[in-house]
């Protein structure tokens, strides 16, 4: 099978592969329907932390199921299904929890397991699932090919902006500011909405994001930042800030600007991978601010999100403004290296 | 009158001062009934930042109303009443999202306020109240002399405490892990047993403390530190830590404990000033650890926590273990800089 093999910094093949096997029972072997490109794809494809040898690549896929293993009860070969970007056997205390991401047994696509043995990425044509009961959503039905992209965004970028907005605490009738206008920063727009949210602001610096943050809900742009940007914020929010922050960058900056955008008493809601984001906790203190969120658990959150995507009241499929067949897997990381796309879904 | 003066590092004394006046139709004068030493005014005392003048020192106190100005209506002379650690309005939209520490009306007690102005400190016989309408809490009548020492803790210890534990998100049925055992931590013990926290645990390594802690409410008690307090954590609350942590203390060893003692996905509340505390964003990341609290807006609280005191229920007034008249005051903070008293309380 053909599978995304990064190599070195910017160099990015479709390789032959062998195809995966099942090696536990709880295992599955599915054939991924469509995949995209994360923000976070692109770190390593530009060097942060380059690999010694070569890496698969790729967590976000929908899929049809092709093989089960023994133990597997939950989806069958034909199911489509959903692919969260980390697995986990949802069966655990910390998955009872809601922190699948920390699930005892789960683990991350394209990375070694816990006992050394490598994991499928899933840019590629075939994926085995460990823990398939656990982690593999099936849909009610086969969907139309119109809802694929919007199912793909349930294996990461809309359950992540989804975190934001609940760790934040939005609520209906609650005021949001959403620091990032990338895909993630944008899901979030969109979480915050359907979550109720009276008042969205979007932060963005960009004419086309501007226009899909307001088609997914935000009331307002703001396209300036740092203190100016903030002060703007304030001003909108009866001179005080929002009471709910989205921090979807990961930046010093962008943290800064989250903090600064926070009215005293307000929330942030953070999403953004920390690369250097740091906080001031003695401005924090003074200013009693709170910061929850991290790497979003998009397993726990897809019963609640998945039927808003089928009857088509939620749309969050409208980040993907590039499709690309796979074998044409580079140009999609250029383009959302090169900024030319917000994110691009691939077509297996 | 007589006041508490700080003149330089280890040297305070009660001072002959000049009287307060009613400056502003909206102050208050009031007569100092007990008060009593902070951990945090244990900082100025032992030279952290040292003032160029002596200055003025104390924030928790109870009082009886002797004078006050022309728009003054909530309280009158002869009222018992409550000083929150702050003064506040009330009533500006920082203090309506119940920030009133961030009040835009708002200062402390012994620093000048936003027009220069010196405000008296609380370890003295009279106090200048800034905003009194706004800030000071009658009770209902005069108290017995028995409950002085339990409302003095509503002016920050208890409330402290409880902010804490609220930002924690504790309620009924929570598991609690309280990281200090001054008077703050055994507060914010109690708070939680109040809040109906079903399990607590307090981390002490001091017998007294212990017995305290047990007294106001705490199931079992850690007294290792580091990684092996944190391992003895997670081995009472399933292998995984706490949903709550409590951190009352402000260090960075102490913010390392609460964070090794959460479960991932769990709440940390923060109310010990951040001396040398940081927190490690990328492993709050990994593990989905949020953070709340700052500053206990003590005037919001209030309200829901005296009705316990006055009728016994709640019994926060322990944490004194050290009561001496005004006059000893520097033995008062002898006593705690010594660890030779949890916490002093100064009658008047």
């Amino acid at each position: 099978m053909r599978a995304t093999v990064l190599h070195a910094p910017r160099d990015i093949r479709l390789d032959d592969v062998d195809d995966p096997q099942l090696l536990h029972d709880t295992d599955a072997v599915v054939r991924v329907v469509a995949a995209c490109v994360c923000g976070s794809d692109l770190w390593p494809y530009r060097g942060l932390h380059p690999n010694a040898d070569a890496v698969r690549i790729g967590h976000e896929f929908v899929d049809i199921v092709e093989q089960v293993g023994a133990d597997v009860r939950a989806v069958r070969p034909g199911d489509f299904v959903i692919a969260p970007f980390m697995y986990s056997d949802n069966t655990c205390l910390l998955c009872q929890h809601g922190v699948h991401t920390s699930c005892v047994n789960g683990g991350i696509w394209g990375r070694p397991d816990r006992h050394g043995v490598e994991n499928d990425g899933g840019q590629g044509e075939l994926v085995r699932v460990p823990q398939a009961d656990g982690t593999l959503i099936a849909t009610p039905e086969q969907p139309d090919e119109s809802l694929v992209p919007q199912l793909l965004t349930l294996s990461d970028v809309f359950p992540t902006g989804h975190h934001a907005a609940v760790a934040a605490g939005v609520t209906a009738g609650s005021n949001v500011v959403v620091v990032g206008d990338g895909a993630v920063g944008l899901s979030a727009v969109l979480a915050a909405k359907r979550l109720g949210a009276a008042s969205i602001v979007a932060m963005s610096r960009h004419a086309d994001r501007q226009e899909l943050a307001r088609q997914f809900g935000a009331n307002e742009i703001v396209a300036e930042r740092g203190k100016e940007g903030a002060a703007q914020v304030r001003e909108i929010f009866d001179g005080i800030g929002a009471d709910h922050v989205l921090e979807c960058v990961g930046t010093k900056d962008s943290m800064a600007q989250a903090m600064r955008s926070a009215r005293p008493g307000g929330r942030i809601g953070y999403v953004g991978i920390p690369h250097d984001a740091v906080v001031d906790l003695p401005s924090m203190f003074g200013r009693n601010i709170g910061i929850a969120g991290g790497v979003a658990p998009v397993r726990a959150y897809i019963e609640e999100l998945l039927p808003g995507i089928l009857d088509g009241s939620t749309q969050p499929g409208a980040v993907f403004d590039l499709s690309l067949p796979l074998d044409q897997v580079a140009e999609g990381y250029r383009a959302m290296d090169e900024r030319r796309a917000i994110k691009t879904m691939l077509t297996v």
